[in-house]
């Protein structure tokens, strides 16, 4: 188990060891949220938009009630414009009685806006593209258009007494003056949060910590995971001073998703985790992407974070030896924190006689090290020619033994 | 076809249009190789270490040869230590005559080197755990132990005439002032290159920034994936000056894995497409990760970059919108580099009436916008009953166009 070897090395506060021994710090200063972050969970409106989705009322209830006990600050929901029954999937949640507070996501109109009040959400998420490509391909507006709707919107939603949020689209390949300026503008009518989104999926970290540390408040991220840089961006958009980070489940959204809710939890429990494991439910993570999963028809990936296959599994003999002796030598997660433990493989050619030492020893069987490295070879030798089975090395274990005491008997 | 719209939009030369025309410039600045950067392959050795990883010499010997043709600078193989087939595999590649050098990975130790020059390699990579927890759980060595039995090693390896590198293993949990006493030591014996691993995946893209940009010359970097940030820590490590950047195929390797090519691929065709299209071939990526998953039985993952089955799927109205009158509105990749194209889906509640007014003049019908919105509206009246299958929402427009005949007929 963990820890029980060494109390400074208890891979569940393995985080805090790192700062404390090295140069590099957590990055905790006066621009930083990472002990205050929140969570947008968007596996019911980004995620509707995964190629395979197809939900339900009854799984979107699900989901949203599995993501509020997770912990997650918001739920954001399909726009009740979409379709007759988005509208009342949007009214049915709203009515659960969720921790989570339930947010829509519309296009910045009256219409669309007035619909979105009428469901009953505790907020209205705005946006609206501010690129050049979304403003001369999209909806064709000016920034000036776009200003003078925004202000009509945010005012009616105000007036309602509902949150509103208000974000620009592709904000990456937007000028930034004008981002700022509208901005600005919006602040200035009293919206709750901004959001900033890369739509596209082309942001680097550099850039994220470029622009999110220009704006001030509450300011809502959401990042494209089309270049694999999702959840570092979200990470330096919270180091930044971004207050709020999309999500969804296993990042399902348009073209290869967001930014995993999964995968966020593990940077963010080794980045933060005295704030992570106190505000989210992180034992629930499997059952939920589980579940989610099998709702949009997929595997969880092989190599997720987390909750993949292997993502606990060792199996180079140096790696073996190490993780025997400490765990925190070869991980920086504890699987336990999750609910989940770790698989040390003895079952092939790149095994070390350290790791078959501890085999053989839950085995029951008393070999000495030179004996141990003997049977270690004949691991080896047979993992030379086929894939092991896991049961395979105990077999040449118990061989092995078997000719020794025959041995010994004769 | 991309670019046909408009010539400033060519998505090929979209990461171009993102550095002219915002003040979010692509890092390029004294220390960045992005440019420049360089491959060290490690499939064949990382991801020998992936749980299911068993490969036969024949595998070895044809993922060897993809990658070479791919472009890769170096392939890197599994220790000849490790087992007998491994010491005979390393030299059977080392005589394919291939464009990559090959490289073996092994511990900085003599004996390890010797077997490892015996085989041929073009160049050793040498390895010792620097951090606390390494010295005290794996190998018991001092820091003084290690400079010294490494300068040994390197001595003889480059006697031999062979390249070498040193490579400190956990460097990010490793004191700075010790990293780079040793590595002034190491270079001062004159290696090729040293390396620096995020071996447990807890590195964030700024600890990498502060740590690489305090190197010259030419730095290998090696990045976990267990908090899921191995791509942008590639990426910041090559713009802080590292030179290459170890990858293996979908990121194969210990517990959740490293780098992905793919990924890599995706982040570097957006942040410095001219080096990466002309250096990489990357029509091939698909092959080879189709290759690959089938060795070590596992599958291309839903969410997998650039080749996920849904990467360039676009689903909302908005989206299809969009991107059917210029794809870089929502691509910054275009599909085409790699040899694959866009899918626009509009069998779902919520795609809009342009994606379907697209469609409907696909199928040859010329319906009027109104006809079009009705038409959309019994997409959607369906999409909100059950999944659509693809060909669903052609049988509606079909069945509408043929009512509106028989009206006119009537």
């Amino acid at each position: 188990m963990c820890g029980t070897n060494n109390a400074t090395a208890d891979p569940t506060t393995a985080a805090h060891t790192i700062s404390a021994s090295t140069p590099y710090q957590r990055v905790d200063d006066f621009l930083s949220n990472v002990g205050s972050y929140k969570i947008i969970e968007s596996t019911l409106r980004e995620g509707e938009q995964f190629s395979n989705s197809f939900y339900t009322t009854e799984m979107k209830c699900k989901i949203a009630t599995m993501l509020s006990d997770f912990g997650v600050d918001y739920i954001e929901l399909t726009s009740p414009v979409s379709s007759p029954q988005s509208y009342e999937d949007c009214k049915t949640i709203c009515k659960l009685g969720l921790k989570s507070k339930i947010l829509t996501h519309v296009r910045c109109n009256m219409e669309d806006a007035k619909k979105a009040v009428e469901c009953g959400v505790d907020g209205v998420d705005l946006v609206i593209g501010t690129s050049s490509f979304l403003r001369e391909y999209s909806h064709g507006k000016s920034m000036e258009m776009i200003r003078k709707t925004a202000l009509e919107v945010i005012e009616y939603v105000k007036s309602k007494g509902v949150e509103v949020r208000f974000s620009s689209e592709d904000s990456f390949r937007s000028d930034l003056v004008d981002l700022l300026t509208l901005y600005k503008a919006v602040d200035k009518a009293g919206v709750n949060r901004v959001g900033v989104a890369d739509t596209v999926g082309g942001a680097t970290p550099r850039m994220v910590y470029d622009l999110i540390r220009t704006l001030r408040g509450e300011v809502e991220t959401h990042f494209h995971d089309d270049t694999g840089c999702a959840v570092a961006n979200a990470l330096t958009a919270i180091e930044a001073g971004a207050t709020h980070v999309d999500t969804s489940v296993l990042g399902i959204g348009e073209r290869n998703g967001i930014t995993p809710l999964g995968a966020l939890m593990a940077r963010m429990v080794v980045t933060s985790p005295e704030y992570t494991k106190s505000k989210y439910n992180l034992k629930m993570l499997k059952d939920i992407e589980e579940y989610v999963a099998s709702c949009v028809q997929v595997n969880i990936p092989f190599n997720n974070p987390i909750t993949g296959f292997c993502a606990f599994t060792h199996k180079a003999g140096i790696h073996a030896k190490a993780i025997l002796a400490n765990p925190s030598t070869y991980e920086i997660i504890d699987p336990s924190l999750f609910g989940l433990t770790r698989y040390v493989s003895i079952t092939s050619r790149i095994t070390g006689w350290n790791a078959v030492k501890s085999r053989v020893q839950q085995l029951g069987y008393s070999l000495t090290d030179d004996q141990i490295k003997e049977v270690t070879a004949k691991i080896k030798q047979m993992g030379d020619i086929r894939p092991l089975a896991v049961d395979d090395a105990d077999s040449i274990i118990h061989s092995y033994n078997l000719s020794l005491q025959q041995a010994t008997v004769a």
